[in-house]
């Protein structure tokens, strides 16, 4: 079934995407570009991407993939080195029929946003009796969209920065798997860097995440808007600021004495970083717009879940929390 | 210019009604009903009103006013015993060109919601170099809304709370033109009450209109739905008790040892209350709606200014207060 163009790089791993949306269609692309083996899980897209392909239009040159291995079915898709999870975590409750095989000393490594990503799907592996691989964590800094079936729209940015889950949630060197999903994603070409401390990095994309996400959907604005009224800037600030209390004093419980801990710029860095980025819609009002369900538990739950263990109190972050739940609660009925 | 239809019972007060709208329109038209020599100020529906009165739906039953005492200018009306404020409290900057002269012994009756009210009367008259009258506050408890051109509608409730204004904010009894003015509305009728401690009645509203009022904008909602919703109900409770706790330490500095508060189960009572209310669009939310300017200064900025004052964190109404501005500011633009 595959033609001579889809075959790989002979150092290359191959790949599922499971969820071919905006962020999996864009890197699955970017992988098969490079000259990865690459199987696309898909649904509605199905029959469309399987015989058309992948359309990507990008900052960095528009191409197309005029054919792809495009699955409909998870047991189709033959046995990976690395099943790549780009789901919406909304939907990670699906994700135990959604893994295709994994070779042995395969990985499963998850491009999704929020906390506790990793944790959740070895347990749910744990829960169904099945053996857990390695699992990885992708934190995408990218604007991109998904505009049409096999469609993509690459806007901004595009860094990935990758690392490793650890039962014990320390800091973990990077493996040589890590090292050759790195050199695949670096022939794309997508920027990549591997980091050795996955939650606080997670934790440091959340000190963004959480404020224009959480209020981009409340406050019906995108980032220039809420940058643009002071009130707004200010009620960021705090928001990042029970971020960064909560991961500091995760870190150091986590690891006493590690010094585990967010720069101390870190907030100015995110404001001065927002105020040079051009206006944007989050991800997370695309999918209010969109009607589709929002990441809270992801972003938020998981954040004040920590914050709770660590009695810490996060009125901002709860009281997000629960105008989101209301807002997601009306828009699924 | 008076009608017989318009001549006063000898023993009533006068009075003149600045703003006519869902609230002064309502109590005007039963002052007047009452037998009291009314003046209402009108802007836009001045010359419908003049012209062919007001209409009042009640559910106490509809009545009509065919002829009233209109104006568009302050400086018309004759000298009254009472005048009521009755406009949204974001026009209180226009005030002192739309109070009328007041008899010897008059007093003015503001009808706003919120905190604060009396004193910043009572500052833009000395700002002013203007005598300071007797300022009296009523807290009406009233499902109103103007439905056209001098056409009220009361859908329920209607009760009016009446206390006096003091310099140092201490309980104090009511005067014999406090009763008066009681037995004015009561002809009307209205229900009315006195209260000798005017600042904690204000409070104990504000622990209704906090949360509800400010939500309702937020998250578009009326009170049925933030009900109907946990998180929601979680996040009033929050907010309920951030104004309980405010107001508490407020009557203990205020009135040292005078047991000057909240009654402890002030929060449950608004929560029953509000499960068994007919399904209700707060005040905030018509004017959000209508696209007037929100009364968040008076609802939640002074009570905010009060907590800062006492060194009290308020984190949900503080962010509650960020997000209206925001909300606020991008409708005014």
């Amino acid at each position: 079934m595959m033609s001579a163009s889809l075959s790989a790089s002979p150092s290359a791993l191959s790949y599922a995407i499971i969820g071919t949306g905006a962020i999996g269609g864009y890197y699955g692309s970017r992988l098969q570009q490079g000259g990865c083996e690459v199987h696309f899980l898909l649904r509605s897209d199905y029959e469309q991407v399987k015989n058309s392909g992948l359309v990507i239009e990008s900052i960095d040159g528009d191409f197309v993939l005029p054919r792809v291995n495009a699955y409909c079915r998870a047991a189709d898709i033959p046995p990976v080195d690395v099943a790549i999870v780009a789901l919406k975590t909304t939907r990670n409750h699906q994700l135990m029929d959604l893994l295709p095989k994994l070779k042995p000393g395969g990985a499963i490594l998850s491009l999704q946003n929020g906390l506790g990503i990793e944790s959740a799907i070895a347990r749910q592996l744990t829960e169904n009796n099945r053996p857990v691989p390695s699992i990885l964590g992708g934190l995408c800094f990218i604007c991109s969209n998904k505009v049409g079936s096999g469609h993509f729209r690459h806007l901004d940015y595009g860094r990935i920065l990758l690392g490793a889950h650890s039962l014990d949630h320390q800091p973990c060197l990077p493996t040589s798997l890590m090292e050759s999903i790195t050199a695949d994603f670096s022939r794309g070409p997508v920027e990549i860097a591997m980091t050795d401390d996955l939650p606080m990095a997670r934790w440091r994309k959340l000190v963004w995440n959480v404020p224009y996400n959480g209020l981009s959907v409340v406050l019906d604005a995108t980032t220039a808007e809420m940058m643009g009224n002071e009130d707004v800037r200010s009620l960021i600030t705090t928001l990042m600021q029970e971020v960064v209390s909560v991961a500091n004093v995760w870190g150091e419980k986590t690891s006493p004495g590690a010094h585990r801990t967010l720069s101390s710029d870190v907030i100015d860095q995110m404001l001065a970083h927002t105020d040079e980025m051009s206006d944007y819609r989050t991800s997370m009002k695309i999918d209010y717009d969109e009607k589709r369900p929002l990441e809270i538990e992801a972003i938020l739950g998981n954040p004040i879940q920590a914050a709770q263990a660590l009695s810490l109190p996060v009125p901002a972050m709860t009281m997000l929390y629960q105008q989101l739940s209301f807002l997601d609660a009306k828009l699924q009925r």
